[in-house]
């Protein structure tokens, strides 16, 4: 293995048309589902769209970024206790999933799964990109790939073959992400310090420009992820969770 | 790297005295920071525990699994939206994460790296064990470790050098997880095929029998994660999460 690997993984947007072969796929998921997992429950299913069709209709609710209908795979990873619920229902023992910590616990394990499976596509070398707004449209998904109650789609891949070598991101400096002992909160001098790489590459600045903004920040709170997206996403997220049957008691 | 490594894995709950080189544990982090991220953001933080009073005081929010007080490192890793709205703040940006969205993106996030994480301290030999608990006494772990607002432990890693080879559990059938094109519900008979190995088990017959119960279903609702603590933990979470920050107008 490459040692270089980690620090050098890309997201991949863009893919060789050539296919995914099954077998491989299976084997990458079935290695994947040896991460840890809560109370070795493994509270998740994956879901795979092959379809070209089937990635059309996905391709919407993940506001139609251009990999969804390019890519030759997409697996749309859930937080499942629909089947351990089964499993519990065949064994005379009364299931109790129905709430807001087993849902918790459910995504943990489904985020874990998903990310050894993100590893290992990689260093077979495939290349992935992570659709982390599977969150905002989860009703239309789960509609879409028939998923019973007390089954959740929480993060997205695409899978294929790399037709680039992805784009360099740059990541934050260890100490804006590590506390020894305890947490170290961030003075405006530190934040100075911990963001300038970030605010200084040219990709950055390009942002800025391209969205007629001040700062790099502005375009995050004001383009990217504004305040009434949030709040909107939120709601509807609390409300798809109630109605898969994971939020009983929660007011 | 030895290619059986991801379906050997095991956790490990015993660990050599010997201390983890800070040198070796910051360079597997900033490694595991290249996971996959959200827009780039990286809205995680690690605190790390080597402090032997540190760990006693963490230990009984884990329900005193021994391997806390034990393992030479503890790191607990937190959805962080607090550096972020920090970076906002000071930038002439308004942060807008207070929501719910905004907490599960922070969470993917957050796993995504503690899996990253777990992956290459194993692959440098390290051991580590997944402490899953860690949301039921988010409060608590909180304000042993100063946690300021928008900021919650979500998942708490054990590590250190093996002092055994772990326990092999073994998962489910690739069958139970993977569903093609669409979800493919499990009837009874379904259930029966793919939980057979996994009850026939000598450790799953002992758990049965040491707990006296008829199935090992009934262990998993009955003693390990009944129904009265998922509920209990459920209405604690919701309401740390308000207190932290992350419920504006979730009613």
């Amino acid at each position: 293995m490459d040692e270089r690997y980690w620090e050098n993984r890309r997201t991949i947007r863009r893919y060789e048309p050539q296919e995914v072969p099954q077998q491989l796929l299976e084997d990458l998921i079935l290695k994947a589902s040896h991460a840890p997992t809560t109370g070795n429950m493994q509270l998740y299913s994956v879901i795979i769209s092959k379809d070209a069709e089937a990635r059309r209709v996905l391709a919407p609710f993940h506001f139609n970024q251009p990999q969804v209908e390019n890519a030759p795979v997409v697996l749309t990873f859930c937080a499942d206790f629909n089947r351990m619920s089964k499993w519990c229902e065949a064994r005379n023992a009364e299931p109790c999933y129905d709430n807001m910590q087993s849902f918790v616990a459910a995504m943990i394990d489904t985020i874990a799964f998903a990310q050894q499976f993100n590893t290992l596509a990689e260093l077979a070398g495939l290349g992935c990109c992570w659709l982390g707004t599977t969150t905002y449209n989860a009703r239309q998904i789960a509609e879409a790939l028939k998923l019973p109650k007390l089954v959740v789609p929480v993060i997205t891949l695409t899978v294929g073959w790399p037709a680039d070598g992805g784009v360099e991101v740059g990541r934050l400096p260890l100490e804006a992400i590590v506390h020894n002992g305890e947490y170290s909160d961030y003075t405006p001098e530190r934040i100075d310090r911990l963001y300038a790489e970030k605010e200084s590459r040219e990709d950055s600045k390009r942002f800025v420009e391209e969205n007629g903004k001040q700062t790099l920040a502005q375009v995050f709170t004001d383009v990217r992820y504004p305040r009434a997206n949030n709040e909107h996403f939120s709601q509807v997220f609390a409300g798809f969770l109630a109605d898969a049957g994971f939020m009983k008691g929660q007011s």
